[in-house]
């Protein structure tokens, strides 16, 4: 298992990770299959979504404050619910296609992590399976 | 294939399997790679989330609820489209790693099965699958 | 590696993918494992939901205009960020279980592109993996 470990700096926060994650495979010398992607953690998760305007990931986390606001009808101690609920909205574990070596990804398509609770010490845990074809 | 048959009993409810899915993993024998999660349902979804205070998946149920409420304008005739969405916005299927046997799960983290029209029988697919690394 | 080409006809839209994830499984001539799908773009995402009454689309669609609204607030100059949020919650990846060359899906379950900023020209590529089971 690879595991990256990130610091975010911001209550919420989307964090590029695709370089790390292409660096990673390169230096295990895989070649085609899937790289699966999991983050152990409840108030983070994870995302595909474009790297080139920082405008797009200001605006999501913008929306997303709106679908998931503080709430005075919320229970948990922690106060943190919100961020909970975007975690799952998110996901927690994804996968990129590899072939010769690199993630298949869109022109336009960055790997991110999707801090919610930040900042805080971080981990993605990382797989690498070949395919059958 | 790895079936798990779940009885729902509330209408919308998060069901902690964690513990029936690393049971499956034992028996089989299995020991490093993914394990891959399926719901056959269109109502229903899997998340990863907290398992330690219940409050974390009530406030989550609860905000739900309210991004995808009953609706006037809705026109699927057996009212159930927010159970739908909400499906989708879980999502069908995810991935968890496994070493040495055992789900490389967050301190915190729990698997879930989503239910959003129940109650009902699910069932939840399993496959492993061995990793390269 | 296998690649769809989906022609979209609409600013957003459900388009079932289903019978052509299937035949190309079925050329492949691939039994048992996982199919694994990615859309490499970031205003669309994959989904299962149902593909019985095209009303459940129609009610997800219109409940996920309300969730990611356009707003005077969004930044990014292209005026897509609502899109661009649909396809982080639908998400690019996804997983289907397969046995003795067939999706195990369920009754009423097809897989979806789901389009939010149509109508464009979009690719879905696949890979195919052996379980250990």
């Amino acid at each position: 298992m690879i595991t990256l470990k990130i610091q975010t700096h911001a209550k919420t926060e989307l964090v590029d990770i695709t370089q790390q994650v292409q660096e990673r495979i390169h230096q295990s010398g895989f070649r085609e299959g899937l790289c699966a992607l999991f983050v152990p953690h409840t108030t983070a998760g994870l995302t595909l979504n474009e790297n080139w305007d920082p405008d797009v990931r200001r605006d999501m986390l913008l929306t997303l404050q709106d679908i998931a606001p503080a709430d005075p009808r919320h229970r948990h101690g922690e106060g943190n619910s919100p961020a909970h609920l975007k975690a799952s909205l998110m996901g927690a574990s994804l996968l990129v296609l590899v072939e010769q070596g690199s993630l298949q990804l869109g022109s336009w398509q960055g790997i991110y992590l999707a801090e919610f609770d930040g900042p805080r010490h971080r981990r993605i845990q990382i797989k690498l399976v070949a395919s059958a074809d």
